[in-house]
């Protein structure tokens, strides 16, 4: 009998979000009659903008004519996009990034867990604690990793506790790495990292010839002086990837569209030491593996670069982040101890009375008919702290917060 | 220095078509004068149907509603879709598919591609020779092969000689594998397995425990009285994954959307020889490592299967197989030996005067200023032959024959 793949049988129960989705289900079959409020998996609801209806519409009816009509397109994203983002993501904060170092793409959540592939399967890696379980999931599918231990950490990765006292920034790792995972703005904390972080981090894994991954995804939620990019950092070329999303601020969770950004001066080793550019793998992972994403999917997002598109984008993070405001302010005046929220869409608190992640989301389910996202389900440092998640309508965050009020105020 | 996978610098030069438009766009900056006709890469050419753009158009109508908004969807793909394929692609012809053992994915190049991820990395392998590169190139960068040879064939793999003397259908391997490639209707050598070809294949995989990896993307084109899908072979679905497109026949090339059968009987072994559904493992990799494809494509996908939807894919396939009888004729009256393109879209012909596959490549563009594809291009033994694409308008193949007739008759 073929010989599957057994790395995938060290993975924990089911991945997080299915777990809730199935606990969630659970509750409103036993209670049909409950209004459950989801502030969990962090999708959004504003619906698409009139900029990006109209510009795939267009490109439908594009495709629909002799003339129009558009076949393969590059793997790595049509030119037109690639330029928008150049341009506007990079080129309009002083960053250099070149078209040709962007690879678009279906989504973030893709491109985090393809990204190792291109890594010798010895490759050692740190992530954060908390941290996007996908970081983690993907390599232990590849095999980078032992057993998990009963806190649900594998063997063989480097784990950076976030905690209260380090404002949930992790610490550089204690022996040299080949990648680490960072995420800022933080999911699941909602902290961001200030430059002089980023700076650290930079210099460190330029010293230690590691390969910072760096997830940007919500970047756009920044409200402070901070970087929006790690290539605002120098050196960072040298050093790091980053990947972006249009998932959370033009409502793409839906369509599937992101970006990963590879600088051509980031080099890997090959076995005999000889440095290899790993945008060249990258290239040829994206050429063998896929086939580009949707040419009508394509132009929403470039659509989103337009002046009308910037505004839309711009409103779509003005709602989400006053609904964060109200979050954090409704929940501190509740009594709970809250962070993030502030350059992020995503509000962490403590769990009250001690209680562990979990039974907050079931007491939280039963007691306020609200979901939210157990921090341990992102790291063990994450035990006893809650997600909640920005991404609702406003009168629905209202009532979420409440009915914490009264269930635990 | 991070580590790269040096399984990829393994991989011979290029994948086969940037390399055929590498040499294309050379020609043309030579001679921006010709009119090149191209029969090469095997992209379609007529547009999206009248089916597919409303149901697109009514689809991005609706996510720019706040009632009709869909953020994240089910990563194996929504149940409208995957109800519409067990019902119009299995049940019409006999077969038991369940939805829950459809995967729609954004192509079967991703699916045939990804499919390796799950088994073992020790997992042995059979592919016919010729065959579709993306099968080879996956496990080689997974690392289940060893350095290519002179002729371009990969340590570790079980090639399976596909010759004008066995009509190209493969034998069978010569010791037990645990995965075969199989192609039916076959790219790139346009032929088709028969039933009983079939039946061979499922009673070797059934007693040799293997997976049978069957790439039906073509399956729409076969006109002959021959199975469709694996399935309709008794014991299949013990043995058997499938891949299906709508690339081809409903001119999604560009829109990007397919789909992968998994049946629930499907087992692998684990370490210590337990069997384990493969389809469990595929599930996790997909909700790990995607996120389902976008909802308007899915719409557009669905409706391939209303009646004026499958009115427009049968003329699809009807203006296409015309092409094919066309270039079959044209290139047999022009002295060529062809074989296929009657139950696929693909005719195969032998090179004339003895030529390798690249020089009459570069000799059809030089002299009658049109691209296909060299057979060499997809192993060894396509060596000495050629691929010619029906995907092309009706005038640009019967100028294109016009020109090879009066080049090479």
């Amino acid at each position: 009998m073929a010989r599957v793949n057994d790395h995938y049988l060290k993975l924990a129960a089911g991945y997080l979000f299915p777990e809730i989705g199935r606990r969630m289900e659970a509750f409103t079959t036993a209670h049909p009659e409950a209004d459950v409020i989801k502030l969990g998996i962090g999708d959004v609801v504003l619906p698409l903008s009139a900029s990006v209806r109209e510009a795939m519409h267009k490109a439908i009816d594009e495709m629909a004519t002799v003339e129009g009509f558009r076949g393969y397109g590059p793997s790595e994203g049509y030119e037109f996009l690639r330029e928008a983002i150049a341009e506007h993501d990079f080129g309009s904060r002083g960053v250099r990034i070149d078209p040709g170092e962007i690879y678009a793409s279906d989504g973030s959540k893709c491109d985090s867990a393809n990204i190792q592939e291109i890594f010798d399967e010895k490759a050692t890696l740190a992530v954060s604690d908390p941290v996007y379980p996908v970081y983690v999931d993907t390599n232990v599918m590849a095999g980078r990793t032992g057993e998990p231990d009963e806190a649900g950490r594998y063997g063989g990765i480097e784990y950076l506790p976030c905690t209260e006292e380090s404002g949930f920034l992790p610490s550089l790792p204690e022996r040299p790495v080949d990648l680490v995972y960072l995420c800022s703005p933080n999911n699941p904390t909602g902290t961001v990292a200030p430059r002089a972080e980023l700076e650290k981090w930079v210099e460190w894994a330029r010293a230690n010839e590691s390969i910072l991954l760096f997830d940007a995804a919500y970047e756009r939620f920044i409200s402070e002086d901070v970087p929006h990019s790690i290539f605002e950092i120098e050196g960072a070329r040298e050093c790091a990837i980053e990947f972006r999303s249009f998932s959370k601020t033009a409502g793409f969770t839906g369509i599937r569209c992101a970006y990963i950004v590879i600088p051509e001066e980031l080099r890997g080793r090959d076995d005999k030491g000889a440095p290899v550019p790993v945008s060249q793998l990258w290239s040829r992972r994206t050429n063998t593996k896929f086939n580009g994403i949707s040419y009508p999917v394509q132009r929403g997002a470039e659509a989103i670069y337009s002046e009308a598109g910037c505004k839309e984008v711009e409103a779509n993070v003005e709602y989400y982040m006053t609904n964060a405001r109200l979050i954090r302010e409704g929940l501190d005046a509740a009594g709970f101890t809250t962070f993030g929220g502030v350059n992020a869409p995503y509000v962490w608190l403590k769990t009250p009375s001690g209680l562990d992640s979990w039974a907050f989301f079931d007491q939280l389910l039963e007691r306020a008919n609200v979901v939210g996202t157990p921090g341990s389900g992102f790291g063990s440092c994450g035990e006893g702290y809650f997600r909640l998640s920005a991404f609702g309508f406003r009168e629905k965050v209202e009532e979420a917060l409440d009915r914490i009020t009264k269930a635990f105020g």
